[in-house]
């Protein structure tokens, strides 16, 4: 392989690629380090739900208490504005408890943030400084049990009256009851509730309104009725409950108004003339959630694998036949091939979530450019599909690494077990994940539709083979590449040429899924079947749009670093996950003829070297996300627990014994 | 494709494909389901471990009283010796409570067995009543700390003072202590623990013992130290603990002496000369614990299955543009993707479990002929393998139903988070999965090198190539296959070419296999060296062999069946396992030519035809395995919160507003 010398193990200077790794809000990361190492929350697993949950409403004041919640927020109200540094903080939170990250989420994150972004100034000076504080704890009730990935058509009901002056909100059946909602089974007071606006006998769409939920005493409120959703697989601490509203009135000022307003007389009125604009935009705002998301997902991947490599260095099992030895069983190939691979991937999405941080954060933080709509729809397609990349990847590696710790992995001490029932929902809440990736895929079709002809993204379908395919080619700059491609004797070592492999596949299979639709169109089916009929060809194609995002952002990363040592230890993780991806969906590369049989029988041994390559530097990897040592600290990483055998060890004889 | 006349699905007789699923011990499987039918001790999923534990301990006793476990013991002690039956209906306690199945398992199954398998008739007369019956609770004391799957090199010792005619047994250093031990944290009197024999100053390998560990007041005996291992992911009503023991000492007759006895003198004596093949003489008596699990994990996945289809079908996302009508998540494409060849494979291994039940029952129902050690061996093989996969298909498949069913499947209450928790531990005991398929790729190794060459498996790597193609096609029959592969034009809607499809990756992956190991030998690495260069290539090998498995089982299944409809419905669903299985290692087939681009791309179509075809009969397909209706009750499907919305729903206006 064409690449730089890589040091030994014990001179990588850790500190720089702490520092790269920890990028642009280094500093609110070593903060919220700090703060982790300084605290230990962790509590009895065989506590009950009612137990957990007041000891994770008291961790919240705890958070409160750092200030950091405050820093997230507009000047206006005595915050920094500093939107990066607070979903950074709140990622590392995965270090920790699971669901105090929930919960600060649901409190600062959704609720706060619905009442900033979708309110107005009397909202923000009402509540804002009281939510932040922790004092009006509060819910973002946008799910109802029968309408959870489909938001527009919610059916709670929010009706005008204009003789009042008061909206009526009102759940119409049971299945339009909210459900899932954090803080509403305990602790919350208040909450946005989303709901099809009605005034004048019209309906226009779903809005937010402030919907109070418990008086003083904490009793629901008249109309309000409150339920439990109960134990769950994980996120115990969280109060996730059910609200149904029986016609609460609330005044008209409760309308959050940042997008839409409705006057005393009833009038309606909104700056955005199209309905599903208006919505978009509204929902455009809470991409911070998604976001958010995807970061948990990836300090919690980032925990397992640290738990998981360093048990696979002290663990030992089965003697090597030549020398007796007892073999470490991160030295076994199966057991580099579940881990290295996980954790390079790991790295990649690591890199990727900071630079959609910072994306968010130019378009979101104070004084920033107004986001032009194709800017903030490029971010909501990034953030859709890596939220579903990155929380897949999490559910799969943490349940790798479960398995690679055995029995210790199965119990609660050894900290793996939270970890994936807490992170489970990850891959279906904020979004479904596959929901997500369609709607990226669909939002690509747009996109490609809007080059060769406006609007109906099913009018491009007709167009097929070659002529797509320049299209594409022409509208991204692939054309050279399409041009060279297939070619034979593609040097998999070549870096350039890997990416172009990702870049290519991204090309074809939004242009197969296209040339899929074209048949089901001509056949003359309605709408869904011809969606239908390709939607696994378009979840791949999204798939295939997030892994060149995911490697352009590593390689961006890599371009950011001075240190040769440095770069060459990253520049091997790089190649790794690469590969793994081209791994993955070499069957695809065979198939198209981009990859000939002998190119792709070459990945697994390149993958096994560097495996092998990167074995020694494992634990210098995933030292670098700098875990708090409390909280990976568990009877399976006790020195003490990995005393030694005894000298003399009862060794079998190996001579025959007398028979009976 | 050629193939039978698909009845429409309420045409399929019900009761028949009822029958073929039930398979041989179908009147087991109907006693089981009446007594799960009349049965539910469905608890509180916030109850305290100690709660959950004492729940268990009463729900054993319900299980005693059916009469159930008495059955699976020979007759000498009032049972049928119905083996098979036995193993069975442990399997469909995963429709209930798992805990309960695992308790159940360690009490009769791996206590209970290894007294009547490795004990002799006073170790019978003695205890078995009083194990079967629940009064003597017990334990199965293998795992040490430091060895789990290394169980030759354990390092508890039992050594024999003939002055006192008793061993000493002895926990030398704390990772010599058991743990993950069942029923040992709160309900166990006694514990079958395996530890190295030491008579005469020489440790004769590892043998298993009968120590008490509790007095009549259920408090330790002197010597004995019991830990608890505390909360786990999941299987909380198992009191999972540790066992250490300090110069315990008990009668030289605890020594289980079916295979080796020690004479009063400390003189040892063994019908078996071989100290490794007593070894796993004695292990291979406990094949039934692995086929068990596999067994769990069937009815686990079938659970799983069964709630998630029949959400599918209930709930409804997203109009079709067309109609306006709400579609059925079931209806869309990647939702059948996801579930319906799961579905598939879990038939396929229901078939295949049968089997292997049917197989170890041959063996070692009372009466049998004396297994032969070929027998005996490839009875383990196939059980190893089976267990691998049968575990891995559970977990991925219990995960994607938990997806499956949104934000409703994380809840407790909709039975799917106790499903994941619970069997997530099935992959990584009663043997790693991972170590389990190397061993599996060893012995096959072995198979081929007896073939080939008496003597060490390595032996057979020099042999590479069109040598060693033939001497496996010879051995396997294959001969004509090989010879006509690679051929062009497969016709992938052939079931023949399907099947020749995976015996040929079978033959191939293991001869990649051993020629991949040939170089690393001829550099002159360890044995150690040289296997762990092929490991993840032998782990590929064993997975193919198990794949021919199962298709093999299922196969011989439709063989069997007289009803047209039944036999036409289940060999779509076998043509979707057999497709799924290409699919998942298509690249494999590019790769060595097996398969052309355009027959590669071909399964991807035949693959979406299946689902759409068999979406119909989902329902039908997971009621056929006839899971009692109050072990699947649960709110996410209550019929009554899926009344449907009002007629007149908030309907969105589509013109436009005032702008303000």
């Amino acid at each position: 392989m064409t690449q730089s010398t890589l040091p030994a193990p014990d001179l990588i200077p850790v500190d720089i690629l702490r520092t790269v790794v920890d990028g642009r809000w280094a500093r609110v990361r070593q903060e919220t380090r700090e703060q982790l190492a300084a605290t230990d929350l962790r509590t009895d697993p065989d506590h009950s739900s009612a137990e957990y949950r007041a000891h994770i409403t008291d961790a919240l004041k705890v958070l409160t208490s750092s200030g950091r919640p405050l820093t997230g927020f507009d000047p206006a109200v005595g915050g920094e504005g500093d939107v990066g540094g607070v979903v950074t903080a709140f990622s590392m939170l995965a270090y920790g408890d699971l669901s105090l990250l929930v919960k600060a989420g649901v409190q600062w994150g959704l609720f706060g943030g619905a009442v900033q972004v979708l309110g107005t100034e009397r909202h923000h000076e009402q509540y804002l400084r009281r939510i932040i504080d922790g004092e009006l704890l509060g819910c973002f009730a946008m799910t109802e049990a029968g309408h959870g990935s489909d938001v527009q058509h919610l059916h709670t009901t929010a009706t005008y009256d204009p003789a009042s002056h008061e909206f009526v909100v009102h759940t119409p059946y049971p299945q339009a009851r909210k459900t899932y909602i954090g803080n509403a089974a305990r602790d919350g007071r208040m909450a946005v509730v989303f709901a099809q606006l009605i005034t004048g006998g019209r309906s226009r769409g779903v809005h937010a309104f402030l919907v109070p939920l418990r008086d003083a005493d904490g009793n629901p409120v008249p109309g309000v009725t409150i339920g439990d959703d109960g134990r769950k697989a994980g996120l115990n601490g969280v109060d996730n409950g059910r609200l149904s509203f029986e016609r609460v009135r609330i005044p008209r000022t409760h309308l959050l108004n940042r997008f839409a307003d409705v006057a005393e007389d009833g009038t309606y009125s909104s700056p955005i003339e199209n309905e599903t604009a208006r919505f978009f935009t509204m929902l455009g705002t809470l991409v911070r959630g998604r976001i958010s998301v995807a970061g948990g997902a990836g300090g919690a991947a980032q925990k397992a694998l640290a738990l998981a490599v360093r048990f696979g260095e002290r663990r030992r099992q089965f003697s090597n036949p030549s020398t007796g030895e007892e073999i470490a069983v991160l030295d076994y190939l199966a057991h580099q091939r579940k881990l290295l691979p996980a954790l390079a991937t790991t790295f990649a999405l690591h890199f990727t979530q900071d630079d959609l941080v910072a994306r968010m954060h130019a378009i979101q933080a104070p004084g920033a450019e107004p986001a032009g709509a194709r800017e903030q729809r490029t971010l909501e397609q990034a953030a859709a599909g890596i939220k579903a990349i990155a929380t897949w990847h999490a559910t799969h590696t943490i349940q790798t690494c479960r398995e690679a710790c055995g029995g210790a992995g199965y119990l609660e001490e050894n900290l793996l077990p939270a970890l994936k029932a807490d992170t489970d929902v990850f891959t279906t809440f904020e979004g479904d994940n596959t929901v997500l990736l369609q709607l990226l895929a669909k939002e690509l079709l747009a996109d490609y539709g809007r080059t060769v002809k406006k609007g109906n993204p099913l009018a491009i379908a007709p167009l097929v083979g070659r002529q797509l395919a320049g299209v594409l080619a022409e509208r991204t700059g692939a054309a050279s590449l399409l041009r060279r491609l297939p070619s034979r004797g593609l040097d998999l070592t070549d870096r350039a040429r890997r990416r172009e492999l990702l870049r290519v596949r991204r090309e074809d299979t939004l242009a197969t899924a296209i040339r899929n639709l074209a048949p089901a169109m001509r056949r003359g089916n309605d709408e869904f079947a011809v969606f239908n009929s390709a939607q696994d060809l378009l979840l791949v194609a999204a798939r295939a749009h997030v892994d060149v995002m995911v490697e352009q952002s590593f390689a961006d990363a890599l371009e950011r670093i001075d240190d040769a040592g440095v770069r060459a230890l990253l520049e091997r993780v790089h190649d790794l996950h690469v590969l793994t991806v081209i791994d993955r969906e070499r069957a695809w590369y065979l198939e198209t003829g981009r990859l000939t049989a002998a190119e792709s029988r070459s990945i697994r041994p390149l993958v096994n070297e560097l495996c092998a390559e990167l074995r020694p530097y494992a634990r210098t990897l995933v030292d670098a996300f700098g875990i708090p040592e409390n909280r990976l600290a568990c009877p399976m990483l006790d020195d003490e627990a990995w005393a030694p055998a005894p000298a003399t060890p009862a060794e079998p004889v190996t001579d025959q014994v007398e028979t009976g």
